[in-house]
């Protein structure tokens, strides 16, 4: 029976970090303040946008919102994002995603200034998590894998890591975070011969397949510790990650549970990036200091 | 004995391709044009300056330069960097670096428009090469190496690639171009546990740890494909690799020689990349739809 990484209890310490800051920063005069950018109305947006705003209640950031019809032109966008850029009052941008297929993402998402882009989408962001400067937010889900690492006092200096998942938003930055902690790194997807012999080298295993009961207890081994970063419906419709975590739990030394593990996580690391966002503005002066980072 | 992976025939080839393209840019009316931008008169980068000039010679790219005292000031070099952006006539631009310590290197590489940034060292080139899009370009000797393996027919679909050497030049974008190619990837690099464990589990080995001798033969097993990025002195001041190449040689399927391996490739890349900056200006006229992707 392994120990049960639950996000929840290292989301409260985060987040008690983050409320500190953000008091201290009012203190001085400085508002951390999110802004949500929404385009229509679909469900899913509408759920993560509640959870965000909770968590902004939460942790004492001001949240607004842009909010757009699902027609909204591609200029109208364009328009809003340099607006909120010049914004000195606005400290991060949360733009739900995906976008209506009409407008063209990729330019909406990389206009933003990466000092504000909180939820890690633009290429400035990328490039930080990639070459490990300190440019823009790493995406808040693979930043949560590892705030979840810390919490439990993994030290991944010179463990061997195995991450299932390539994606540039989950499976990418979260191997670069790794590499940075100086763990020995391996990246598995779809193509990958013989997953499970590969799995079983991990000492760190983060699952980002995206695809339920893709991990079982044929890929794992004693002494591991597996963070589930999926979020699937099983065939009960049944939220669930990407391992079987009933049988995996019984053989490896600690895992996050699904719901309850990263995903609790998530929201604290983009009230977190708010907040540090907002503190940067003390060091340098809105928008300056950081045109030749991008 | 193995197979020696030389990278002057793989060079050859590529070349050819270059020079047929820049022909038929030059019937179109573009001459594909190189501009070598240098400070001061450092040895190194007098050397590479003359292998790109011979080389841009070889291919029929124009090659042009701006010359800077030692003691250049940063506001020169940004609007250097910003006419040549501006600069129809120019594709490609060559920072030699680095650059005297009183500049802001990471300002006035990024100030550089990754459409023309053959070299690839602009954070918009690290995001494509971390997203796998086609933003500006991949470094030139990462890209030699992937260059090299597919001259020589080796295919990374399910195979174990191992990279020595977590650099920003180097070892992760090589291991991002593998991994898009399907290849499952290992990153090693000074804190890995039991290095030669890790690097016999490769197919392929790309060695760029930048010290001579690094992999020896208790490194390698029969049947592998080595690639060795590295340009060191050994004791005797001679030119040598990251491998200890007479002994893994005896061992390994295939093994790039250095000098005349990776080395030889770099600048074919180099002229490559310019020949298709100038080629992508027919698509999208001169600065015009990328700048939503920086």
């Amino acid at each position: 029976m392994s120990v049960n990484l639950t996000g929840k209890e290292a989301a409260q310490t985060l987040n008690e970090k983050t409320k500190n800051l953000c008091r201290s920063l009012r203190l001085k005069g400085i508002v951390p303040t999110l802004c949500i950018v929404r385009v229509g109305d679909n469900p899913g947006d509408l759920s993560y946008e509640r959870g965000a705003v909770r968590r902004c209640e939460q942790l004492e950031i001001d949240c607004v919102k842009r909010l757009f019809p699902g027609d909204v032109s591609q200029d109208e966008m364009m328009a809003c994002i340099k607006s909120l850029n010049a914004d000195p009052s606005i400290h991060g941008v949360l733009l739900l995603r995906p976008l209506p297929r009409h407008l063209d993402q990729a330019a909406i998402e990389n206009a933003l200034d990466p000092a504000k882009d909180v939820d890690g989408m633009t290429n400035g962001s990328m490039a930080g998590v990639f070459t490990g400067k300190d440019i823009g937010f790493a995406p808040c889900t693979a930043q949560a894998c590892m705030e979840i690492l810390d919490y439990y006092g993994v030290n991944c200096t010179g463990k061997r890591a195995v991450v299932v998942g390539r994606s540039a938003v989950i499976g990418k930055p979260v191997s670069m975070m790794l590499l940075k902690r100086n763990a020995t790194v391996t990246i598995c997807h779809t193509r990958t011969a013989d997953l499970p012999s590969v799995t079983r080298e991990a000492d760190i295993l983060v699952t980002a397949a995206g695809r339920a009961a893709v991990i079982g207890p044929e890929h794992v081994r004693p002494g591991q510790t597996v963070i589930d970063v999926g979020i699937n419906l099983n065939e009960d419709g049944k939220l669930c990650g990407d391992t079987d975590y009933d049988s995996v739990k019984e053989i490896v030394e600690a895992i996050t549970p699904v719901p309850g593990g990263v995903g609790a996580m998530t929201t604290a690391v983009l009230g977190a990036h708010v907040a540090e966002a907002a503190g940067r503005t003390i060091q340098s002066p809105a928008g300056e200091g950081r045109d030749g980072e991008r």
